[in-house]
């Protein structure tokens, strides 16, 4: 499910570093799209503010020129959004803002184990497909006084349209995938409306598209015990297409499997855009010291490339990206190696 | 924290198997209870009737009856409930009803693995705390139909009574640990009212209690982190206290690192009662072959005790069952063993 590479003659991509660790990765990805030469349309490079540090500067975290930018853009890679310590009147996430005002309702998020099972196969091997609109990220809440202190209230919102197309995003992936399964993530033993909703439309898919899926199989799983399950069994997985909030919790969950969250890329993908952005946070705690992984940004911008049509340049961060992990000479702190960023993604480009 | 033993010169107990395995692991639970003798006042045992298979044949999932008996009685234990695997009308969970009925705002929820580290202490020992009324699980959804089909909200709930009272409960546990440390589980950074009240509601429990939690040091972490951090680095938890939902999530992900969930215990309790329940569901690719694992239901006996005050019966219990676990001869096929549920049921009743 790619959008048409049309006939671009130059690739407009804007960066959202935003806080912490996001500064430091972003620019690896940015050398990694360089590196690609005509592999892919020119790459043409807008800097973009937003995030928490933003806010605290200016009292806006989103700025409306970062909107506009990107609305006239091809597409973005977005760094990582610090979270405030304490309630902060007026801060709200950029990054849950974007994915709405540009309607990027997929959250695709492949988890893949580098290290390989006896069999050759990957350990893991599952793309995590997030509704990236609704559910709790709705924001709506109220906070009431009552005769018990007090109350607060949030909506949790789920459409049948939102749930129709990432039930369609997740069946179209699943396609392209040997396994082809995908796994509905819900808790409709408790929210029987709302993931009930979730459930049976996601079910639905298939009968509207005549015959397209009739090889992908279903399964589902109750958010709590597919957690269980995935620290278990994760080789059961294949697509799992959750809810917002479930599919958040479910992707890092995913990612403690593969050895650490600093390998784990993604998009928000929507019809005409598509956004990279690394699953890890800003990383306050070792933001500035140059050591933070640039691996799964790397792979946001590879994936987001193949989100674009452009497979060819997609495959070769890949395939450079697979080699360095793999040898495993050339590894930042997190994945136990002494490597600066710098050197990872040095070691990356000169194979890319 | 613990109700008054008072002087009982009996115990009288609820036994609500439910549906499955539940219907397996419950007598076990008995059996065990039954052993202790002069340790406890003599157990007085009423079998109760819920769950869906009940609702599939009477049209009611909780009858009067049960909750009137439950509330003539000093405690119980509960089994598991099916989910119905479509929508089913009139249909709603029992466990979640009665959580609320009784008022059992606290799901206790230890979870410590067998195996030690070298160092001798066990890898994981560590206790989710859940609220158990609120949150997602007030069950408030309501459905229209809108421009683009169905819409389905839910509310999410948080006040700062129940905040504060899982809160305390949270810090009461937290003092009669060796840590003493309390880790807030939250999302503030997406729900700042809802999850924003739950955090500094829970943070100002001590200022509250004049000293009492001094030595209690607090931390707090974002759900889709905490998982993640707990699949990592699950020693960093001792006490984690989270809002409804996320506790069961979380309570899952712990279960996974301990072996099964089969080993695991929870209470659900109240000023006033106490009901234990195993972390495990109904099972039924496993139900009615007697091989399910009854250790979650016998350490969950255990649990209630301890909350009840009679903590000498519950360690008899838990030794019991630590030795037999230990020897891992006589085990369920959940963890690798081929005894039956009776088995190892016997085994440990042989100990008490
Ligand atoms: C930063 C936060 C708002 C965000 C989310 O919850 O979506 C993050 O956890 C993610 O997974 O991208
Ligand atoms: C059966 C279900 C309603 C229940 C819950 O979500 O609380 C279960 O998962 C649990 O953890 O006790």
């Amino acid at each position: 499910r790619c959008m048409s590479t049309a006939s671009r003659s130059k690739l407009k991509i804007g960066l959202i570093p935003a806080d912490g660790i996001g500064r430091e990765v972003i620019p690896a990805a940015q050398a990694a799209l360089e590196a690609l030469g005509s592999d892919i349309p020119k790459p043409e490079f807008t800097h973009l503010l937003a995030g928490f540090e933003y806010f605290q500067r200016k009292g806006e975290a989103l700025p409306d020129e970062t909107v506009e930018t990107l609305r006239e853009s091809d597409c973005a890679l977005f760094g990582a959004v610090s979270s405030p310590s304490k309630k902060v009147t007026g801060y709200s996430s950029p990054i849950v803002a974007l994915r709405k005002i540009l309607d990027l309702y997929a959250n695709v998020r492949p988890v893949v184990s580098v290290a390989d099972t006896p069999g050759g196969k990957p350990a893991v091997d599952l793309i995590v497909v997030r509704e990236n609109t609704e559910c709790l990220y709705v924001k709506q809440e109220t906070l009431e006084h009552g005769p018990h202190g007090k109350e607060a209230r949030a909506t949790r919102l789920i459409t049948e349209r939102a749930s129709r197309r990432i039930g369609r995003m997740a069946f179209e992936l699943a396609l392209n995938r040997p396994r082809k399964h995908v796994t509905i993530i819900h808790k409709s033993n408790v929210l029987s409306v709302t993931d009930g909703l979730f459930r049976e439309t996601v079910r639905a898919v298939p009968a509207l598209e005549d015959g397209r899926y009739d090889e992908v199989t279903i399964a589902e799983q109750l958010v709590d015990s597919a957690v269980y399950r995935l620290f278990r069994e994760p080789h059961i997985y294949d697509v799992m297409v959750a809810p917002n909030l479930y599919g958040d919790i479910i992707s890092d969950a995913a990612a403690a499997l593969v050895g650490s969250l600093g390998l784990v890329p993604s998009v928000n993908a929507g019809d005409t855009f598509v956004m990279g952005e690394p699953v890890h946070g800003s990383a306050p705690d070792i933001a500035g010291q140059g050591i933070a992984n640039p691996i799964a940004s790397i792979r946001s911008a590879a994936l987001m490339l193949r989100h674009l049509g452009y497979s060819k340049g997609a495959d070769r961060i890949d395939k450079a990206v697979d080699e360095v992990v793999r040898e495993g000479t050339v590894s930042t702190p997190d994945l136990g190696g002494k490597s600066k960023t710098q050197e990872v993604t040095d070691e990356i480009v000169k194979r890319i």
